[in-house]
């Protein structure tokens, strides 16, 4: 094994979804995530439930004991991927006071015990990763607590729950009753059988408070946070939005107001704190309509930034490994920066043709037959063509463009083929050439 | 000063728009910025090159001489934001010489000499914060650096240059001429007097290589990137774009195709790599398509992540700023992990009551004067209505809802007036409200 490479070793509490996206993630990418970082990530052992189930990881490398996970000198960082509050608080706690490091992606139990794990995890001295408690594979806690660290941030608009509104964009786009978008939901893997932490908003209540704490240094109980869900919407509701020209998304929303233009740390300050989970008609046209089924998005307005959105896949089992990755990568680096300029570790790659859907325009002098010319050119080089037409250019008589789009084609061959069009009488100027992004 | 603030001290070289926002920034969010992270960052002096303008720092913390800055002990961090490759590399590399940390949002002169610079500076043990070279004050670099670090990035395609992108918002929407577009842009500050290297697309060239490097682990010169700029694109082009139902955006692609499923590292490999900068008909509908004027936009799909996002406005003095800030940050905390769970420095803020339009759905007895009484009981409560009106429930006769819009109304008093409308005899069940995102 390369010298310069170090090994952290995990411990995973659940082998469900996210942890066998986890065990799959690390098995495709762990020569990458090397080579990227210089970490290797090695998996040691699982708790599980049911030992006779079939399992990505070979059976002495699980285990139905926690103490197995938790008291292994071995495992640094212990990711929880159970969810629920209890038993995963205690273990979480254990695990601390252990002294390791945790990764989880539990938002209900940060949501309601963030405090007490955070503030054993300093007294250990230990680390407790969460980007993938909000958002899934998107990195928008990592972005507040970094990227946008500098900003006062003055709204955070988030689409949070990918089960709402894929139950949403069915009733938009598929005309459902909301009971027939939800058993769509279920019947995808997309809804729990018992689907009231998401529709009701609870769920996005929890995720709120934690980037409340992030984007406004708030402390917020998600039982303070006024909480409506989705599952009294009617077809009619969808309808008469669209009438408006509006969709209806489950937005949560948090807002600071500054009463001071600069606050100042211990003094009476008057800023003031908007929290709130609703449904919400949002204008066509705007981003956050576009976010559709089970991605996420939030729109975050820093006071230098401006308005910014992040979208992605919320959930699901290899977003959510992405996420948990991540911060075990972060604490495995310790000091490095995570913004580096990869000197030693770059690759040589071998460069790549392009293939696309053209646009062509040929300026032409109008004559018969110019159309079928050119086609015919293209024809020879094997460009084949969905559409061709010509149009007249108006105030200058006799003059026109040949417009074209092709089939999909190798740059390169285009080329060809555009450099001998050129050479045919009927053009009057350089044809243009557009790629088509698919 | 709280003993638990730890001052970082930086000096800039430049003092023109992004040097400006920064010590406005500085100025108004120091407070804010200890408060969330311990560190205090004070600028302690400005090379510039005319002294005689007014600035935004008093005259004893400007200097036109480099050397104050590039040998002032007490200075830990050198933020260049001249832009350009020369005297910009040579400054640079003497600051790393003494050294200073550096932060750069010069992303020709990282483009053409990245690997010069980040080797002194492994070799000095300094940092080189570049957040600022691509997407302004989106944390695109961060994210791919940090975030998406466990993915194998397979695609990035973004929209990087905000002034191409103004002059094909203005052509698309206002059916300006490229002559037009690019005058609107210079009157309005969006375009340099030479706009060469936006319009030609080096820039996103430049752009593109940085990406490459942090997505692809590539080494890619800006000048080994097929370029195309906007400056050949016509009406026409524009027009027939939008009857085939797209726009034209002018895209920097970065693709990956892996030969292997998991390459080795140091054995043979056939990963190929795409890299482009063109104009593309892009479809109406798709995210990209929405960014508009001086938005960036990079669309990134990880193997893990699938596709995701970042939107956000990609230069100008407050954006850059705020990554320029963001780097100083991440370098002044050393060992600390970016991703931190608030425990001291929280917030209490005061709850706040929302205001927003409403959308209302009363389901009623359809009978004459309804609408009317519903109205007028808003009207007592101080909710005034922008739309009324009455849809019968099909295959329900007699059954209906009317439907109201509402102005802007705090929610506590909406929600009084539903109250009361709920008493009223007309009614057949309870009256929906849904949020307006505005």
């Amino acid at each position: 094994m390369d010298p310069s490479i170090r090994q952290v070793t995990l411990g995973l509490l659940g082998l469900g979804t996210v942890g066998r996206g986890l065990v799959e993630m690390v098995r495709r990418n762990s020569d990458l995530i090397a080579f990227k970082t210089g970490l290797e990530l090695r998996i040691k052992r699982a708790l599980v439930r049911d030992p006779s189930r079939a399992r990505p990881l070979p059976a002495d490398r699980v285990t139905t004991r926690p103490e197995d996970v938790l008291d292994d000198p071995e495992i640094e960082i212990v990711v929880e991927v159970v969810g629920g509050i209890e038993p995963a608080r205690t273990w979480i706690l254990r695990a601390i006071e252990r002294g390791k490091h945790v990764v989880t992606a539990n938002k209900a139990l940060l949501a309601e015990h963030g405090d007490e794990i955070f503030l054993a995890a300093r007294q250990r001295g230990v680390q407790v990763g969460f980007e993938a408690s909000v958002c899934g594979g998107v990195p928008v806690l990592r972005s507040l607590s970094a990227g946008l660290i500098a900003n006062r941030i003055e709204l955070v608009c988030g689409i949070l729950n990918g089960t709402s509104n894929t139950i949403l964009t069915r009733m938009e786009e598929k005309g459902e009753s909301y009971a027939e978008a939800l058993a769509y939901a279920q019947q995808k893997g997309l809804a729990e059988a018992d689907p009231s932490l998401d529709v009701k908003g609870i769920d996005s209540a929890h995720k709120l408070a934690i980037l409340a704490r992030l984007a406004f240094q708030a402390r917020v109980s998600p039982g303070d946070i006024p909480t409506e869900g989705i599952a009294e919407l009617r077809p009619e509701d969808i309808a008469d939005a669209r009438e408006f020209g509006y969709v209806i998304r489950l937005l949560a929303v948090g807002r600071r107001e500054s009463g001071a233009a600069t606050p100042e740390r211990g003094s009476e300050r008057s800023d003031r704190l908007y929290l709130r989970v609703h449904p919400a008609w949002v204008p066509r046209g705007h981003p956050l309509a576009d976010v559709r089924s089970e991605f996420n998005a939030v729109l975050v307005r820093g006071d230098a930034t401006g308005e910014m959105m992040f979208i992605g896949k919320g959930a699901g089992a290899e977003p959510t490994a992405s996420a948990v990755l991540s911060d075990a990568i972060e604490i495995g680096r310790a000091s490095a920066p995570a913004l580096q300029w990869n000197l030693d570790r770059v690759d040589t790659l071998a460069a790549m043709e392009g293939e696309s859907r053209f646009y062509l325009r040929f300026p032409i002098y109008d004559r018969p037959g110019v159309i079928g010319l050119i086609a015919t050119a293209l024809g020879n080089h094997n460009v084949s063509i969905t559409h061709a037409g010509a149009a007249l250019t108006p105030n200058l008589p006799g003059r026109g463009n040949v417009r074209i789009v092709t089939h999909l084609v190798r740059e390169s061959v285009l080329r060809r083929a555009l450099t001998e069009i050129q050479r045919l009488p009927v053009l009057v100027g350089k044809p243009v050439s557009i790629h088509i992004f698919e």
